[in-house]
């Protein structure tokens, strides 16, 4: 058997002068790097920063879209009509490949960020419209989607390059959805547990709730945060987890089906 | 003897719920047009209508960059670092191809907007910059300049492609600059008085100045305006002079000397 | 009997280079302005000569926030916690103050603009957070609500200044909520009809929906749209007919009760 | 001999979700906080945190206006027509005032920002357009001026309330500018250093210049920084060494001439 996974997480949430995140520490980690297109964070400067560092790191690189709501960081929901959430996915995108090519490496995923990832998790509708969008731009990309989501579901069905992701902190539900952040457990912050319990996951192919169902699912890359000194401590971890338990840890191949 | 010139506007200008200039009428009457890329005007469903539009009409399409400045409509001077700029174009010029590929069409020049315009005519290291930025981008784009300025001598410099601008509308200094806007005779509102003037121009392929003055250059296209009724009937004025002076009015091919 | 009633429009919602609406003929028509603070329209030059236009005309000053989306005009649902939103009316409602201030007038209303007015019409927690704020910038300040609306019970409640407002150009279901604009007959296009239909509803004290029912409630004031040359003829329909019923049409004083 | 002194500092610096300096710390050391109004940095809800401590602490607040540019966080100077300057300062400062009342509160100065207090020390015509827009708002309003620069001489012609700041951790040139902070030593790093040259000057009324020369002025208030960690200790030097020597630390009173 030989497994692998990707580890990724969001990187270049800096804006102007003010900085966000531990990306250098991240970078040491991770295999893919989604990266925020100056919606709802990051600038032409940070993109261009952060895209160099991830070059040269060997790090995948993915375009990180979000709504236009830099105070709000893009968590608050915006009830936006498609055809506009299209051309804000298609502008976002287009300027990140820009940004890609000039400093000499491409954009090979995409992944939505915040309340539009939120919302896209169970509205196959606005999925459809993020992921379409793309997809004019670069019919090639693969979509990062919420495994056993509606995107899931609408990346099937659009037959194109995608892989499917899982939390390494978060705690789920047994319909595949992640328990409520107001809720005890719904983040798991300690690096002992963490490990372990996604090496089983990506052993098992399939997602344990925290009922301890299964839920089978593509387990293509394993989503970390840099936000914190304790969130870089557990995703170290969950790498060493992985490796130390045979999975070899490198960036995700799209799959089609 | 077969001459040919091409005719640009600015275009795509309107912003969320504003409308600006009349780009229907002008699409009838140009061959390229530049359009704005979301920072100093446009946003991601006006570019997408613009350019759809534009498609439509087999216009050229340009990516238009400006300040990241909608209150001043990237006319009001900014001091940024020449990296910064770089970054600025960069993203412009990726969000405008990403687009235009979305909408089935391409990006096939740059024109900078407003006072980035301004300064880089008469500062070679920010033109520089600029261009160097937009060519990191796509380094086959025709990088469309004002004529005998700082930023043809930048273009020739780079040997990149290149196409030379002058005004239907604005009165010319012996030094090839512009008679500065505060002074009488500065723009010229007379339909017919603006068609022989420009036809003369081309034919003679220099800029003729207030004085009467001949100074050679590139005339590969004529920059009209469509803001307000009077422009437009003075852009069709000046299509219908070229074209009853044997000028064959067609997109302009980039130059490389 | 001796009946009045006060007419008001939004105003100043040009920004920058971009104009909207026909202002300068609404001051001739309106009472009372309800002008942009700058985050979904206006801008500090906008609101300046917005306001010094209806000083001059004794036109009444009112703020009217919205929410930060300057290319959705404010028209998009966001989800924002009541405590962002409290300080986003008042730092709109702070910075009209001051403009007004500055040009030796006085804010003396408020109205909620666009997606904001449409939510908080029928939350009653979130009509209190924006109304609460704005009376911790200015306790006598007068509250411009929907009549029949949540927004009433609110202000009653909050026993502060307020106004009752019904449109001028659009039908009313039964529940005195607004005829959803994809029906057929929701918006008044017909000048000859609306003012007759909006002296009916003054001399009742009632809303009369489509159906004949009479909802009395407490008209202070008719909403009035500037926004095309129709609307602008509506607007002096309504005046005129008011007037010849021997309806005063004046500057609502807030009610208490 | 009864000498006393104010010690003030950029607060409120942190926008959305990214946070700048550490505002607790230098709400313990200083008398007077410059507060962000949310065109260069800031938002409502940072304004009403800050301003909500600065008020427990019982330090003096301030509006502390700048260009519109948050990526350049209002460093990048800016060529803005007169009048919008005034409208900027007008609009923030009743932002400013807005966001004080509501947490029970006052502005009681104003202090310009980066590249617009750059532009204002040198530039008389500016300076007075930004003051007497402060003052169509407040005509009680205390200005901080940048001691014996063309601010100061502003304000005394304006004869309205002001107070003049020196710096605590930037060197003079004999003309009472700043060292360039390309230059060596134009910045002071070592708390050791500043605390005594600052108590030097308070002491003798006077800037003491890199040459030593004396620059009799109005010194009201010290500027310090909180950005790290070794700004907050040079801050903390500076009061301390300010008391040991028998300087009084409390709030500014405006002066008239």
């Amino acid at each position: 058997m030989n497994m692998t996974v990707d580890l990724n997480a969001d990187m270049g949430e800096s804006f102007g002068p003010w900085n966000m995140g531990d990306d250098a520490s991240l970078l040491d980690i991770v295999t893919s790097a989604n990266i925020a297109c100056g919606f709802h964070a990051g600038d032409p400067d940070v993109m261009a920063r952060t895209m160099s560092r991830a070059r040269d790191n060997g790090v995948g690189i993915g375009a990180h879209p979000g709504f236009l709501d830099l105070q709000g960081f893009g968590r608050r929901k915006m009830h936006v009509p498609h055809d506009t959430l299209r051309n804000m996915i298609r502008y976002q995108l287009g300027a990140a490949k820009g940004m890609a090519t000039a400093v000499g490496t491409q954009v090979r995923h995409l992944k939505l960020h915040g309340a539009m990832s939120n919302m896209a998790c169970v509205d196959h509708a606005m999925a459809r419209a993020c992921y379409e969008a793309a997809l004019d731009v670069d019919p090639d990309i693969i979509i990062m989607v919420l495994a056993a989501t509606a995107m899931e579901e609408v990346v099937r069905d659009l037959r194109c390059n995608w892989c499917g992701e899982i939390f390494a902190d978060r705690a789920y539900n047994d319909d595949a959805t992640l328990v409520d952040r107001s809720l005890p457990g719904a983040v798991i912050h300690d690096p002992e547990a963490a490990g372990p319990r996604i090496l089983e996951m990506v052993r098992e192919g399939a997602i344990i709730t925290e009922s301890g169902k299964r839920i089978p699912t593509a387990i293509d890359t394993i989503c970390l945060h840099g936000d914190t000194a304790e969130a870089v401590e557990l995703a170290k971890s969950v790498r060493s987890s992985l490796e130390s338990g045979g999975v070899t840890v490198q960036k995700f191949q799209g799959r089609k089906s």
